[in-house]
């Protein structure tokens, strides 16, 4: 996390993490130094987490559903600083309308499609101005722009990165001029992903940069050379219970349950299968990776399929690293704390579901 | 779940469900016809769960680690009969160990690999007698054998079922009179996965057959044939929020999160994608699959990529059929349960974690 901190420092911009990766009160204490926020989450089940943990300041950074609302402005009644994001004229209507009727400046960031990504207006689309005026005009607060260039775990290296920075800058920054040039307020420009906020070289007009997975890293960070496997700081603690010499398999008991069923590295030059076999200093052991995964079994093999494995009787406990930290960390309901590699000193629990 | 227990009638067979897919207890008396048992459980946390819940015959179905007996004995001294399987001679002797110390004489199975698909022992394996005196001899009670032709959700079509569930029921039978034939006991031949037992034509020699997703179905059991699109009795509600239509997109509010990672129908002949997207009565909308998915974000697109889409209005509430119900339905804490398609008459919940 001093990682991203540190690289943000030079720049005046605020850090909203997102807490959709480790959805634990712990974990956002740390990445905010103890503060109160502010926090982007990924669902309102973590709005109302947060906020029952102290965190008020909350983004939630996914298009807002109308039958979501509701239970945005009760969070509201409840203390939350809780903005939206939409990028939809039928949306920011609706919006509004609720805003007037329950006198709520309910704040609204306009969702900008900076790389034909996902979702969002593209800056230059003149529906912008409109969805703009729609919310200032209506009822709603106009807070500005935000953009996420998710393009960029489809990315690799350094410039690759810098170049999707810059493109998310400079594309949420056009939209944030397109809205103050049709005489609206744009207060804000919301930007970030983990891989385009740890390599932007320049941030100019930017007013905030989010960033999730970070706090974690995974195999597909690692792959795109985000981060190195050194940085990974999670895994899931496993049992051998089996072995099939003639198949040159060992068995473990966790499975897709407990590793998800992302294979995020699939698509990239070194597939690490299921995840890379680490002892239980988190030490990689060389080739070795679970090969596939049935519900609660993991196969470990070679990562040739026919090499060499090392001695693991039944019993030895190993840690496997895995593709995707958000997927797999949903699949638990708490971290076992380790301080130096081996002994557990605190649980924190995370939560699940909307 | 009747076409199931059908099917089974003829037989001189017990059901044993699985309910590593479902992992509620109100699926569980449904399916057990409001007995207290027998079960199969994927997890000691379900056997934990279904013991509480007034489940207390149970079959925990996973090769056990040695850091899980103590939990074993646990749940057995506070009520269970709890069995367990393992497929190698150093388990067998630590566990027929721990059950003299213990004075517990704990049922095990002995897994049995007849289809080389993930971990047992084959049936004309010299080891197989090994470990059943190992257990027999050392204190623990020597149950029977217990196979999972797993290959069966990678065959396709009534007579490869019919071809594997034979396989896997001459396999445990043969791994049954091979322990005989040593002079150990076999009382229990316990074989099944959805499509061989759905698709058995003898079970001679077999006293328990287990299945866990025909409970659910999903888009993998239709795509290789072992039942239709009407029989997924499990769905993902989801609101449309946003559009691209340059793209051909249409947005929703469920992403991988909601659908889990699994794309089972990869590897079919029709790839479903994230899921096939219906109306709210669940009647697939033609030629509609969600293409891909983020965290929270699917997208839904016509099925060629380019082809007609319908109009769904911001906020309009689809279903998405899933890929892989265990997969899917352990993202979420709750089933709402449908009687008409469109009310929901009860919450059920579901548990999680290990």
């Amino acid at each position: 996390m001093s990682r991203l901190k540190t690289h943000l420092e030079p720049f005046a911009v605020r850090l909203r993490p997102h807490l959709k990766t480790a959805k634990s009160a712990e974990v956002a204490r740390l990445v905010t130094d103890g503060q109160a926020g502010p926090l982007t989450v990924s669902t309102l089940r973590e709005a109302e987490y947060f906020l029952e943990h102290g965190f008020s300041d909350l983004l939630y950074a996914v298009g807002i559903a109308p039958n979501k609302l509701e239970h945005v402005f009760d969070l509201r009644r409840r203390g939350a600083e809780l903005s939206i994001v939409l990028d939809n004229i039928d949306m920011a209507g609706l919006v509004a309308a609720q805003c007037a009727e329950r006198r709520d400046r309910l704040p609204v960031l306009i969702e900008i499609d900076v790389d034909d990504h996902r979702s969002g207006i593209k800056p230059q689309d003149p529906i912008l101005a409109q969805v703009g005026r729609t919310l200032h005009e209506g009822g709603a607060m106009l807070a500005g722009v935000m953009a996420h260039a998710g393009s960029s775990y489809f990315s690799k290296g350094a410039v690759a990165f810098e170049d999707m920075a810059e493109q998310e800058r400079s594309g949420a920054v056009a939209a944030a001029e397109a809205l103050r040039g049709a005489g609206l307020p744009c207060p804000e420009v919301s930007v970030g992903s983990t891989p385009t906020a740890l390599f932007s070289r320049d941030l100019a007009g930017v007013t905030e940069v989010r960033a999730g997975v970070f706090m974690f890293f995974d195999l597909v960070m690692v792959g795109i050379g985000a981060c190195s496997l050194d940085d990974i700081a999670i895994s899931v603690l496993a049992s051998v219970v089996g072995h099939q010499p003639d198949k040159g398999w060992i068995l473990i008991d966790a499975g897709w349950m407990a590793m998800s069923r992302d294979r995020g590295t699939a698509r990239l030059s070194v597939d690490q299968g299921y995840g890379v076999v680490c002892d239980l200093g988190c030490n990689p052991i060389p080739d070795l990776i679970v090969i596939d995964a049935n519900q609660e079994h993991g196969i470990i093999a070679h990562r040739s399929g026919t090499g060499p494995l090392p001695d693991l009787p039944i019993g030895t406990m190993v840690r496997i690293l895995p593709n995707h930290a958000c997927a797999t960390a949903a699949q638990h309901d708490r971290y076992q704390v380790m301080n130096d590699g081996s002994i557990v000193s605190a649980i924190w629990p995370r939560i699940y579901g909307w």
